[in-house]
């Protein structure tokens, strides 16, 4: 369905013989489930990128650690490639199977093993959902931090695999700021434990490494994670501008000013009106951009940044600041900003979303550069992101029944992200790479720096079974994708200098 | 010097003819300064831990990145080993020489390239003083938060390459959580940038990899830190407590009540009376042991702090609370905690200083372990430490001059890292493995996970060029060494248990 993949840069994918590798794991594992025919196969074809399908060659649902680590031991003698995922939310195809591999569905590992209120930890397999960690530790007055939007689906595996984030990222860390310990199985089936219980561990910084490898070094098979106290008070401010730039600067001055939001997110025009429509937030429909900021604490701080954020913001150019009056008003406040991206598909037939991470001093010359780019391709574009760390998450409006919309919507999105990359930033903040950017990823590394990731992942998978054609390309297929690579300081949008 | 250390446990070490390889570098590099002389590489032959002493086969001190470069492929291409060297502060022997390799000083690169307070990060070469970035951001109100207690000396080359910690790292992080982006130089002379201007970037995480690699990965040629803003307020709590157990468990008390403040440091009643005699800092002279807790921010936060950690510290057993008066009597309470380590050298002819890190709701067991074991051994055993992240510095105490001492004081420090690892912990915390710590990683990782940091070590320096002989054990020297990796779950010192 994408234009711009070609499965034969990923290298020689080996064919497997279906009917033999059944027998094979039957005869091994005859209490393992496995899923092989087409019917029942097809559920798994997609994760949460569904423009990407592939139906796995098997799925399998194992249900005890020495199932996976048997299953990795087979597929490593025989060179079965291997996918894992856990509950499928991923937005950038991280979890799309190979016709010629093995899905390992790792959901049914389910189990919180344990909280502990004086270590301030949680110990939990790989399926637990992110959001069950924060209600397992709510009686203690604790919770886990990394919040993604798919917090009450995504599965704890999957967030480490993809290094997730969430609105308040800028003041928690990513998912790898949040975790102490993983326990991982090798595709030759050897546990490893990456980290510690200490605050720091001696050797290499392999947990860190592991952290958002998307697949591609090992299964994470348990997890510990930080936890931190309940915040006593959160509050929200809203803040109108009448134009995007303005609102783009008044991010830096905020964080400038040493203030640290839990959450600093900003919506413009078209997508706040979206969702006005759709959520009645609240929203002043005629701003070109609004800023959401909440800060949280407690509460004699929370109040006193209060106002210091809002001198900030009326200096910033801000022809409205407004706190909300109470928590209903600050939950409809955020209910707009996290129904975002369903409104917008209440406008659209389809929307393609970006996920480009770029320095917040850049912010308001790449909002323009993208305003160009979207009139230039003919295309509309909605911003909505986490303005706070610089994470975009543009949103390319087209419609997949008009010939030849889909091509342009990934063509802009391609130079959206070539943008994104020209002022210092990356082409994925918190969604991962995946099949999605694998292109991409050209453009953002060059042919030193990729041989250097091929040789850490021989390191952990020297045969490459492990989400192969993900994440890292080959250099095949850069070298057909085009010489993308923009070197540092040689811009090729000059003009964004004056921003 | 080291009785259980034995160079031919680290794999054949090549023989450089020196005469050649000088006449070499010499007509390749004729600008570059080289020392080769017996008289001026003596000054050398040690870093901050000198009970490891060797002479280098030669010292080269370059100016320009093109001499570094250039000096790389030649050590490349004739297989000579390259030990690089900051400030020569670490206490690990990290920079120790090799006697057939070269010691590559970068004290020269001592340039800030760019103080960028809208973004909040310095640009600075890597032989750039720890303190003289602080000092740089100062004017426009921001800091570089890791602080070493050598932060006036150390550089922040060597800094990325121990991930060093300090005082603060309780709540800003160790120097991996204060990096945007390391360039660094390949042992194959290419260009690499790791880390990117944005939050996050894509592909592994190999920044976060080659902190604290300790110089086995490549040679640091520009770092690209974070920039904080200075808190408003500092204040410091003094407690005293009748026995090191309560200290210990009101450290966890206050973690656990959701405080983190900016440093929580504990010193025994060894330590506070060897400070308090060189320094007059007014600690209790008969407390078993204090803290000093320091809590930073806003006014009211800071005074509303103050008051929660005096509440948390009663609660917990101590027996007395002050609040620093005024900032003089606050910078009294540090000076006594910083310069512990002379005081203490004041009341031995040696003392041997221990890094182990362990979690902290462990404390109050290990200390009372060590106690233990300083009775068995007949060597008095002196805590000092940064007590918040769990992370120990025991310091002890003997007279190298007594026959047989400097042997039971590494017997014992091993006995103490030994005990670190059981209870979860590791070897080190902000002090590097380096040469000291070699053997000791045996007990911290299995054979499995040596073999993958060797794999790791293979992809950026297949030769095993640089630095050999530190921070990864080979599997010949662990196996030499003895099967010490300790499992989890089978805790050598079940007692311990009952704390």
């Amino acid at each position: 369905m994408n234009i711009l993949y070609d499965e034969r840069l990923d290298g020689a994918l080996p064919t497997v013989d279906k009917a033999a590798l059944l027998d094979t794991l039957r005869s091994a594992l005859p209490d393992l489930d496995i899923l092989h025919t087409e019917q029942d196969l097809r559920p798994y074809e997609c994760d949460g990128l569904s423009a990407y399908r592939v139906v796995p060659l098997l799925v399998v649902l194992p249900q005890r650690l020495e199932q996976v680590q048997a299953l990795l031991k087979i597929c490593h003698a025989h060179q079965v490639p291997v996918v894992a995922r856990g509950a499928g939310t991923g937005l950038s195809g991280g979890a799309l199977p190979l016709a010629q591999g093995i899905l390992l569905v790792m959901a049914r590992f389910n189990r919180i093993l344990e909280i502990n209120p004086a270590g301030r930890f949680a110990r939990v397999q790989p399926g637990v959902r992110n959001l069950a960690i924060s209600q397992a530790a709510a009686p203690h007055g604790l919770y886990y931090a990394p919040d993604p939007s798919s917090q009450i689906a995504c599965s704890i595996g999957g967030n480490v695999a993809e290094n997730a984030g969430g609105v308040h990222c800028l003041k928690y860390g990513l998912t790898v700021h949040n975790l102490l310990k993983v326990q991982v199985l090798t595709i030759e089936g050897e546990y490893l434990t990456l980290g510690s219980d200490a605050l720091d561990a001696p050797g290499f910084d392999l947990l860190a490494l592991f952290t958002g490898s998307e697949g591609l070094l090992g299964i994470v098979t348990e997890v510990t994670v930080k936890l931190l106290p309940k915040p006593q008070v959160a509050r929200v401010l809203l803040a109108s501008f009448d134009s995007v730039e303005k609102a783009a600067r008044a991010v830096a001055d905020i964080i400038g000013a040493g203030i640290i939001p839990a959450g600093l997110e900003m919506m413009d025009n078209l997508s706040l009106r979206a969702a006005e429509d759709f959520i009645h937030a609240g929203y002043p429909a005629e701003a070109a951009a609004i800023l959401l900021c909440e800060l949280d604490g407690v509460d004699a701080d929370v109040n006193d940044d209060c106002l210091r954020v809002e001198a900030v913001l009326k200096t910033a150019g801000a022809s409205e600041v407004r706190l909300a009056r109470d928590e209903a008003e600050r939950v409809r406040f955020w209910a707009g900003r996290k129904n975002a991206f369903p409104a917008v598909g209440r406008i659209s037939p389809d929307y393609y979303c970006m996920d480009g991470t770029i320095p917040r001093r850049a912010l308001p010359g790449v909002l323009h550069g993208i305003g160009e780019l979207s009139r230039e391709h003919g295309l509309r574009v909605a911003n909505v992101f986490h303005a706070g760390d610089g994470n975009m998450h543009p949103l390319i409006l087209f419609d997949a029944n008009q010939p030849g919309e889909l091509e342009r919507a990934e063509v802009l999105g391609g130079k959206i992200l070539e943008l994104c990359v020209a002022v210092g930033g990356s082409i994925t903040g918190e969604h991962g790479v995946g099949r999605e950017k694998i292109n991409q990823m050209c453009a953002q590394f060059n042919a030193d720096e990729l041989t250097l990731f091929h040789a850490v992942k021989h390191a952990f998978d020297p045969l490459g079974l492990l989400n192969p054609g993900k994440n890292i390309p080959t250099l095949q297929r850069c070298a057909e994708f085009g010489a993308m690579h923009v070197h540092h300081g040689q811009l090729p949008f000059p003009d964004l200098e004056r921003f």
